[in-house]
């Protein structure tokens, strides 16, 4: 295929480098990315392109160039609350709000890989749908999106694109077929005892014992549930029971979080769960049946393997065999397959590095990575802006004219 | 012993009722009854006797009447931080306060025994020390006046008495040998774990699983470790650890109260509670040493059989054999006993009925008590003050009179 | 009361110490008391008594005597399946068998007490009916001779006496009204999980993690579920589940051990452990329903008040103040009380010391008495002859004679 | 490679039927294969081998063949303490023996293979050395060899090789690089309470509730300390304490069995039991620190990729590719790469299939393979002869010539 015309961008990357910054100066928290919204709509402007607002503060943005297959690209577009500490000067303007997972990077790429297949039509064919994609942090955006009619509204793509920026080396790509981020359900579960004064235990049905039993009990799960082997996290990451050391309280509050690659694996965790509260319930002697409401459920990224074996391909002949590489699955958890999910059509995800090269062998050498590098989410998270802002745009015109090339 | 003085009594009474609503819409909370001491001393000031603060809020008055015996009476002063929700003409003036545990009472029953016995000095010979005492609720009252030097302040006494307003059939007092109510100790334990992200386990330490280890393993202290039929009470009240279902947290906090009724089992339970938590921690690998912080410590109240034996014996004879009967221990606690144990001297507590009898008795016999009769602490506690507080003035005075009465 | 003819008997006691010698060189197990009971219808032939067996080796002697009330005395006559270490002169013969708890002795000192009344039958009125029951140790004796028709076949008693040696001091007498011998019963737990390799745990439904769980949430039973100061044992005496590292067992077996002084409190534990059980099969997953199986299910023993009374002031007068004392209830338990039970008859049980007093009270001041004083059981206890054995035949009497003496 | 000889081997097989059938009459447990070892020495007695015995019941057959690489291959020897259902003609002879894991088939291949190379030196140049191991089941038999001298007694091998009969679909052969068979160990640990009567737990440390503790708290292993994802099996398999209801022993055994497929993670799951008992025992009380013995120890086997795709390669080729899969990493272990490991030389261990295809194909379609195809270890275990047989020696020979064939 022909690339030329992604070797000598400087100048559309001096804009947007400005644009990058200006982004990571205004984080907005998840779902109310309007100003972000506004910005990427003023940015198309001298596109041409057709852009529309889906789900609220979601941006589509559709470039049609003949026939040929149709490409849906995605970024996501809301920061964290978190304050940032990166000392940097272009950091984030707003108390409590912080773009520290980097999806300023990837509105800002997928600007310029935009630009870059409007402006060079003749390089390929057909049609490259770019989706600007709020909340994802809270699992809400994707969603969003699809409630508000997006398979109506744009063309059905033949596949869907996202990458995501990491704090692993800058200038390696990370790609993998199968799932590759776990699925993530939170589970709220209330139990019920019966309260008394502390002095009189046998009044009570005590919800600190039985929800301290549900937590030993759960850990079976795992050990001796699941195949070993088999992914699967079940994390009570919080307990809460009771106020005062002599109040016997009535109900104890569970907060879990699940991680799982594998459908079915989910399905018998959460009949597991729901099994062995119930049971413990009943050993309790509790007075009310227990309670158990999810939230905050993330999809399973589950890379096809075509797609990825295209996309690698790609990336290897386009950076070369030493920047590409097989990545672990990670165990975090993404909503960006709900997009391709609701048209039914296959999609990869991969990986983009955005640590300096030196810095990042420097830490590997000295086995300090987890000190030494901040990892995405936290208040020091910082991209290098060159080389991954280049090398984000150019992975996702690569990926894109993998499909959509011209011969 | 001569008690005629104690039969017509109905311009004290009269008084009395006054005192008791005024102090009833005027609750002050634990260690802040400074409108509640200058009230007590207001009453105290035309009475022939030796007033004086001791602990701040304390107010003592001796009352010299000759040789003979010394007895020291306490009624304790303050009021807890409960909304009252009696509707009664003089309830609460004060949001979030309210006489809900009788205190007020006491303190009107022992003015009122102050002012029969000031005024009735032929029929007795001593020394009668009235101890108006602060902040029981929180254990905090008695040691204050210790610390304030009461030992040197008043005279040594004989023996020490004190009453409790109980929410049982008014005209009834409860009297025992022995331990009578429970040392109480409240405890909070911080255990430490990693914090990790809860798609992560193999990097945390996990808090909620250590605590709830610890929880099920401090069951055995009282069902293993203490000798059946030994009253002993280890309730975790409260363990709160974590806030967020994807985030493993890096402690856990855990409060307990303890009950005892003997000083041997108080000191092993808190052994065994230390060296579970710490063999726990052990287990678990927790990256540091957990924290062991006791507070809210009631010391155990354990009436003297002699003087036990002589004030119910008073008792019977004045107010008849059924008046009269032997409580079990109750398993709520009290800092009274801080002030016999400050001299060395003998003491023994009783309990005041306060219930409409008739309205106790339907309860009883429909099995209803706990439902109808709301008991102390309770927001709609409310002592019946006739007869209460008439028979609250005569058994301060009988009991006194049990040491101090001429022959 | 005339007790002239319980001074000099010393004929009787030389006698008598041979007996109990040779039975206790002949010890026979639980049931098996054959040559005991011959031993004792020939021991009996020489007095003026109605002898029947009843239960198969139970043995009942009537002395009738006139008008007057009836007491029944019971001795229980069966060995325990120990190995005597005594090294005295007259030990078992028998290998696996010991009188190691002193039934023995009580056969004996039975026997004593009924020649004195036989042979003094001018000192009082009524009858006499003594026990010799087998069976103790497993629960089945007295049981068998109920089950053999004992209420049809002796007159019905007006009272029933037992007494027990003890590894106290010779010489003194404990009594006591109320419990003062636990029910104890045992209950055998099935549960059932689903085998598996121990490589492949999903494939299981693990039993040791489903029985560990169990044994942890019993504990609150007495900790949390019973009223604190409740005498109450639920004991987990053993654990059985698999027996090869590398195979997942499809079943674990728990053998429970229950001591309770109160028959709600009873039922209470057995409810709540039939509950614990069910509810943690269900946290499992359990394939198949829990199994329950009680055995050696020993009652209450449950002084009557008035008797005790009357007995105990009997052995004071006796023996003097200084040789009885309160005894507090034992953990341990009997099955006497299914004889006065079977007839609705009121008893009293109690206890006679068999240390030399030197010895005993050297082990007191050491603090040394777990150590130095071998317990019922232990294959070394060893009743000292002299003076267990007079004493024990005059309480025996004295007891007797506080119902039968003419005034 | 000319492997035209492997092609009518008919004479041979029809020999090698009738050794087949002799072995499975008469299986010898585990390091007591003396009949098994005359019987292998017996069969190539006339070839021209040397031959001699490692390892008491190990046999060692060097076949020299000029210049060229050397390659030991290995087939264990042992049978199982498993009595016989299948009702076959030749069933085994001996009670409580049987060859319930395929061992027979595995002597009978190699010596097949043996001969066919000794035939067939024109195809082939090197060395060929075939190990005829005791001892596997009980992972003594490897270790024995290596203990006797094995290093020096034979040629350093350049590679070697095994394979295992596994109840799949006859004619299929399976291959993986990496982690194939897990490490497997087996733990004793002993914890130590303090016995006592049932009735007296505060006397105690009570191993039941100890050792259940053990059990919750080692599940958090696998479920916390361990990588989601990672292979790891702690499985308790037997937890034994106490006999009696009512004697609280005084210890608890515990038998663990570990799977891993990682080194690390082995020694993490080591250390982590190590401090979680440790714990528990501190938490306890426990009067005598806990024991740990390690028994049954099964090594990693972790088969080499550049050994295992040579070999796969030949496989392809000479059965085609229909018959090759790539086999998932079995969770059951191996004593095999002891003796590669003893060389430091790579390995790889591959599976061969023994059921009729129809029938195991039916299975599959119907999923009933677990309930209808009984597995290795099973007393119905039974290889099909044809084609099992001749495949199993094809495969050896394939696998050998992968590394001696001449061009």
């Amino acid at each position: 295929m022909s690339v030329q015309f992604l070797e000598n961008i400087d100048d559309l990357l001096t804009r947007l480098r400005e644009v990058y910054r200006e982004l990571h100066q205004q984080p907005e928290l998840s779902m109310q990315e309007h100003k972000t919204a506004e910005r990427i709509e003023a940015e198309l402007a001298h596109l041409d392109v057709e852009v529309q607002r889906i789900g609220g503060t979601g941006v589509v943005a559709i470039l049609r160039n003949g026939t040929g297959p149709t490409v849906l690209a995605r970024a996501d577009t809301d920061a964290l609350p978190v304050d940032e500490q990166t000392g940097l000067e272009y950091a984030s303007h707003i108390e409590g709000a912080m773009h520290a997972c980097g999806h300023d990077m990837h509105i800002t790429t997928l600007l310029g890989a935009l630009e870059l297949l409007a402006t060079n039509t003749a390089a390929w064919s057909g049609t490259y749908i770019a989706v600007f994609q709020p909340g994802e942090e809270t699992a809400q955006g994707a969603q969003a999106m699809v409630d508000d009619g997006l398979v109506d509204k744009i063309p059905k793509p033949d596949v869907a694109l996202a990458q995501h920026v990491m704090s692993t080396q800058a200038g390696t790509i990370g790609t993998s077929a199968g799932p590759v981020l776990s699925a993530g359900d939170s589970l709220k579960i209330t139990v019920y005892g019966r309260g008394a004064h502390g002095s009189m235990p046998h009044n009570s049905v005590d919800p600190v014992v039985l929800a301290s039993s549900i937590v030993m009990r759960l850990q079976t799960i795992v050990s001796r549930e699941t195949r070993p082997g088999q992914f699967a996290v079940v994390t009570v990451g919080a307990l809460n029971a009771g106020s005062k050391s002599n109040i016997i309280a009535d109900r104890a509050e569970l907060l879990l979080n699940l991680r799982t690659y594998d459908t079915a694996v989910r399905e018998n965790i959460m009949a597991a769960i729901e099994r062995i509260v119930r049971g413990e319930c009943q050993a309790a002697g509790s007075p009310k049946d227990p309670e158990f409401a999810y939230y905050d459920q993330f999809p399973l990224t589950d890379n096809d393997p075509d797609v990825n074996a295209k996309v690698t391909e790609a990336f290897t002949e386009f950076f070369g065999a030493e920047a590409v590489y097989e990545t672990e699955p990670y165990t975090a958890s993404e909503d960006f397959s709900r997009l391709p999910n609701a048209f039914g059509i296959p999609y990869t995800f991969w990986f983009v590095g955005s640590v300096a090269p030196e810095k990042y062998r420097k830490a590997v050498e000295s086995g300090t990575v987890a000190q030494d590098i901040p990892a995405n989410h936290s208040p020091f998270f910082a991209p290098e802006i060159d080389p991954t802002l280049e090398i984000g745009v150019q992975t996702q015109v690569v990926a894109a004219l993998s499909y959509l090339a011209k011969e």
